[in-house]
């Protein structure tokens, strides 16, 4: 059950942040560029597992989810995911791109009060990134840039389910700024490269693109003329 | 979020065992005499939870899903139970009765291939039973009790999945002797009280009742007048 990454011919990027940071822009630059070159990529984000979506939905509507549930269904969508298409991209060769992976069930499931050790026994089956790029912006730009996309700020995004702070803006910023917290205190233990995300988005793009370069040699990746 | 026996002031009670070991009928003629005496008795079976269901059904159906899959799916349904009516009750000083309880992950997942480390510390949020009976019967007796009941085999109880042997009864034989076998090992360490499921009904219920009578101080759990 335990997959290494030594089984597997691809590599794998993934990138992680609070809602907001701007990681969702940055990893489709770095798709559309490494697309550009025309390479071997497959792109997934979080959550798109058809399998469980229902119960998510539902039980987040009914809010009666405890956070063991919550985490444990999104452990569920994940495992279907990895299983069926991470890890076949990843032995098929793939640069293998993922908009959130594990560490996002690691802050979000902790601070919902989840045990860290369980959490991560939890998610063991999944091998660790090649490169984990963690976007951390302040908090009022990722709020601002929220704000400036859609009218209002969601339930969940805001962890209002928490019962933190009355408003909406309130709750986000004790919220997320508890998971940024998380995201910082597994900087050094899973090697994160740290963009700060309050510059502007070709200077991150430009930053990430000389770490994927630097670090991955993408010639392997050609896909075939 | 792990619960810890000392909290509950009810008690829990769980049946184990293979398919058609004549556990169910045993916890049910248990709950009858519990109930017949003005017990505060509470029964659940084994994956009742409606938040996941669809997903399970439509996962075997297409049988699209991974040990690890089928792993969390499970406990999912598990947890969502084991939070909203297990503790709750265990809480609110009911007897528990359980059709299954975590040992049949154990045993079933472990079957499957996943890991036995990871499954046990997939369930620890759920409270050990104060009282396991492992119902073991010959496999031969257990086929026996099914197909007196119906017509046929079902494909997940035989373990079809899992291409042990081309006939339903041939691979329910191989299948549900493994899970036998995880369940003898599991004996010891979480301290199960083994039935012989070969003798009658009424030997069996008499033996289930005396042992309960004598761990569990049933005159507490009487209904309010």
């Amino acid at each position: 059950m335990n997959s290494h990454m030594s089984e597997f011919k691809g590599k794998l990027i993934a990138v992680e942040g609070v809602d907001g940071s701007g990681k969702s822009t940055q990893i489709q630059l770095l798709r559309r560029w490494l697309e550009s070159q025309r390479l071997k990529v497959f792109f997934s984000p979080w959550n798109s597992s058809e399998l469980v979506k229902n119960a998510t939905r539902r039980g987040k509507k009914k809010q009666l989810l405890t956070p063991t549930t919550f985490s444990l269904i999104h452990a569920t969508d994940f495992a279907d995911r990895y299983d069926r298409q991470l890890a076949p991209m990843l032995k098929a060769g793939y640069i293998v791109l993922c908009d959130r992976y594990i560490f996002t069930a690691y802050v979000r499931d902790t601070v919902r009060g989840c045990s860290p050790e369980w959490v991560r026994e939890l998610y063991s089956f999944a091998v660790k990134p090649d490169l984990t790029f963690l976007f951390k912006a302040d908090l009022e730009v990722s709020l601002g840039r929220i704000l400036s996309g859609r009218p209002a700020l969601k339930f969940f995004e805001a962890g209002m389910d928490l019962n933190l702070a009355p408003t909406l803006e309130e709750s986000f910023k004790i919220f997320q700024g508890r998971l940024l917290d998380k995201y910082v205190e597994l900087k050094d233990e899973f090697n994160f490269t740290v963009i700060d995300a309050n510059k502007g988005i070709e200077e991150q793009q430009a930053q990430v693109r000389k770490c994927v370069a630097g670090k991955i040699d993408l010639a392997r990746f050609a896909l075939p003329r």
